[in-house]
């Protein structure tokens, strides 16, 4: 199989945009009709979400390349959540979009492992290799060091996965650690992290010369972003921040190489809940899905072109 | 209700010990009887691990304050092992035992409280307010910075619930970002992450003189634990490390205040797994899990006594 950064260069070239739809399940945030004429319980929770997100899986499928599910949204209706999750994962690759599982997940040693069997890789069930979540991709965290990311990389070794490490976070928080001074170089802690996310990736380069091990960063710090940037040329970025955090095209357009490649721009919110009234039917609410998705196609092509 | 701190400062006088016992489902290492007569095939993923830990928890439950559920070992049996995470977390409460869900999360903004509102609150479902997980305590990491970390404090308020910031873990690869000297200070960065944890803390100190917000130390780097403990005088301390990963109560101690109390000690695969062989029966199975668990509880406590 080809490696992910292939397959993700691939399919940003057949959409002709480098943009990704955000699933973050709120079921209060949906339009009337998803929910009407379902008993008011728990019980349907599932369903109400795998709905919602086929609906507009369908309305998107053919303009972008992948989707961003993010973990919380799903979690914090329990069980029924993660239903509703694996749903939505196969559902989308079903209709040929790369799924980004936004987890930010990591631990040590044998639970690393675990994430990465649980959402890249297999799992020993009994006498079977059971792939429990099988997404294309995954968000991690850094703080717990080398260690901790090896059994990520190795799963996008063994299964052709990607890896976005967060690196840059979109936040006002974000300076708080990220950006602190290192007394050995007098340079940002998150520049050292981007040393060892392209001394994992390094292996895992593609024919298209992007690497399957990215970073996630966000388009609130465009200044910052350039730098990263020019010290991760072969890395994907996952750009977040965009549409309801306040950057735009413009912002966003500092996460890309000059070939106008090498990042995903990410809209959630501006997406799928960016509508109003509540009480839209689904036609209204298939349109405003789409139009949502043609108007951010449009600006950041319009800025990454320039 | 009491402040988390002071449940858990309850729970360990009552118990006479600070030891947590780790729940890491892991079906390959489950002793055959618990897996004989279940049809091998995925199904019965949830009803094995939910069995195999009432047994556990049955075990142990006069003897420890706490337990420690792994998600990255439920995750990676996708769906079905989180209705067996509901399902232990569950009977974990219900036999008096206070449950930390060792989880690793953070993210930002909505997104950090839709974690918090997972593992700690209530989500809204429809018209009625759902607690997901229900778990006692959870861990985060830090990367992402304070705001990042601010709705998992304010669960922890409105809940009564606990937080265990990840600050410095017991790998290897813990030096390659934790212990960064910072140029402002020439001190590490996981330093300047605990000056934030106490920060978050004081708010939340509770009668014992302990807060709700701990962080996690791995017991194989007792200087700096030693260190990290006269930072957070008021922090319970979750120390990881110890049993599998090598350190011993000598080492845990480090993490103690000296009034013994301050901390508490996790060992996973060293009370659940530990045995051999593969085909022992339930009483020789419950006999095992229950040793481990004295040998633990003596090792601990006397090195904390001295």
């Amino acid at each position: 199989m080809k490696l992910f950064c292939d397959r993700l260069v691939d399919a940003i070239r057949r959409k002709g945009n480098p943009c990704v739809v955000g699933l973050d399940p709120r079921i209060h945030l949906m339009p009337a009709f998803v929910k009407l004429g379902r008993a008011h319980t728990a019980e349907p929770v599932r369903s109400v979400i795998s709905d919602f997100h086929e609906l507009v899986l369908d309305t998107v499928a053919d303009l972008v390349p992948a989707v961003k599910p993010q973990l919380a949204f799903f979690e914090q209706y329990g069980a029924p959540g993660i239903l509703a999750f694996e749903d939505t994962v196969r559902a989308a690759r079903e209709r040929g979009l790369l799924v980004i599982a936004d987890a930010k997940r990591n631990d040590i040693s044998s639970t690393a492992e675990a994430y990465a069997a649980a959402f890249l890789g297999e799992t020993d069930v009994f006498d079977q290799r059971l792939r429990a979540f099988d997404a294309d991709s995954m968000t991690v965290t850094p703080y717990l060091g080398c260690d901790s990311l090896q059994p990520f990389v190795e799963a996008c070794a063994k299964y052709s996965k990607g890896l976005f490490v967060v690196l840059k976070t979109s936040n006002a928080g974000s300076k708080d650690f990220q950006d602190l001074e290192l007394r050995s170089t007098g340079r940002p802690l998150y520049e050292r992290i981007a040393e060892t996310i392209r001394e994992f990736g390094r292996p895992l380069t593609g024919e298209s010369g992007y690497s399957s091990i990215g970073a996630v960063i966000g388009a609130t710090f465009p200044e910052d972003a350039t730098r990263l940037r020019a010290l991760l040329p072969e890395a994907f970025i996952l750009v977040t921040g965009y549409g309801a955090q306040g950057a735009r095209g413009r912002e966003a357009a500092a996460c890309f190489n000059a070939d106008g490649m090498g990042a995903i721009v990410s809209s959630s919110r501006g997406i799928t809940y960016s509508y109003s009234p509540q009480d839209l039917k689904k036609t209204a609410f298939v349109n405003c899905v789409r139009e949502n998705t043609l108007r951010m196609i449009e600006d950041v092509t319009g800025a990454v072109r320039k």
